[in-house]
């Protein structure tokens, strides 16, 4: 059973994780519950219980507006992202919720060929099992370093 | 069922990497079918549908071959991998036949210490089980950046 | 079977990473039995039989007295590290006793926020499964550059 649940966490985060690496941006909003928490912050805002995220939207139509954004606006310069995960921690698991730690590691590709790491740090994820598989009811993202590129463009 | 699968192929990829980066490069080739493809591209390039790899062998011989010319020319500097793989997700399992995505981080260790990202990408797989394990019948090294170095000497 | 000690030290290590990377460096000594061996070494030294390692314990109290030394001392710049840990390779069962092998990554993130590869290896375990779970009997780190920090402030 907890091998189960282990499975089903492990695989949807790495389809999630592909989605983004994908380019198929148009169905990161699929990943989500609705309403949902999707948070951007920094390890140190995080410990010190400070709200203001880097990053917020809570529903799937901020989602599919920032996606919408991301696509019309193209103002930034081309990049892909390449998601190298850790194996998730199942921390609870209740009524078809279940709350897992994930660590991250986020190399970004610039269209040039310049390789960097982007970020790195852990999702800290409420997911709610549906009919169509797991969704994220929260997913907060919590960066180790405190400096993160600002124009943070792709979601992470 | 899926779960069995899906270790079966975890297996294989941590196995695969290991043989690479322990420098046990007459190993290598022994995860391959035969015939098999084996082709290293970009992601611009698979994208375009663009033939051209920056590495190409379809049988096992043309490995064996590789690494001899490796082993003997050894005009390259001394260098080792250390690959840090995602999960594998499933894309398709048909008469012990599997295909497979895994996203893969290679960094390169220098013989001087010094240590940097060699390549993103993913592995698109196709294994098949034969009767010794899973053998790769094609994998498809698509490499994140179009910037790769061309001497490429080891095995992704 | 085979596939439950696979989980039992996928988590494990899962664990022993997140105690690290959440600076709680006080619970990682529960994660070794008593005596047990840690030792940091490099991927030249290890080939070559050369016993001498960067760091050496072989008692849980001297992981203790480790732990005590950086927090009192405190003379290094504050950091953290992120662990990015593959698959992994389950080489030996016996008896409750498992050796493995795990590739890692470890990122290193100063306090001003600069990110950078720490160090990349693989960790030789054997682990001894108690009722309170696996613990560490040994654990060799071997560090595949020959050029490691030598302040080698936190665990790996």
């Amino acid at each position: 059973m907890m091998q189960d649940i282990f499975h089903l966490i492990l695989r949807a985060q790495a389809d999630y994780a592909r989605c983004i690496d994908d380019d198929r941006l148009e169905n990161w909003p699929d990943y989500f519950d609705d309403p949902c928490t999707y948070k951007i912050t920094t390890a140190a805002n995080y410990r010190d219980g400070l709200e203001a995220g880097i990053v917020f939207a809570n529903s799937r139509g901020m989602l599919i507006d920032r996606v919408s954004s991301l696509r019309e606006a193209n103002i930034y310069e081309h990049h892909t992202y390449r998601h190298i995960l850790g194996a998730p921690s199942i921390l609870e698991e209740i009524d078809g919720r279940i709350r897992s730690e994930t660590p991250f590691l986020v190399v970004r590709i610039m269209r040039g060929g310049e390789t960097d790491i982007f970020a790195t740090g852990r999702y800290l994820d409420l997911y709610r099992v549906r009919e169509r598989g797991p969704k994220l009811v929260e997913r907060i993202v919590v960066c180790d370093s405190s400096r993160i590129d600002t124009l943070l463009a792709l979601p992470l």
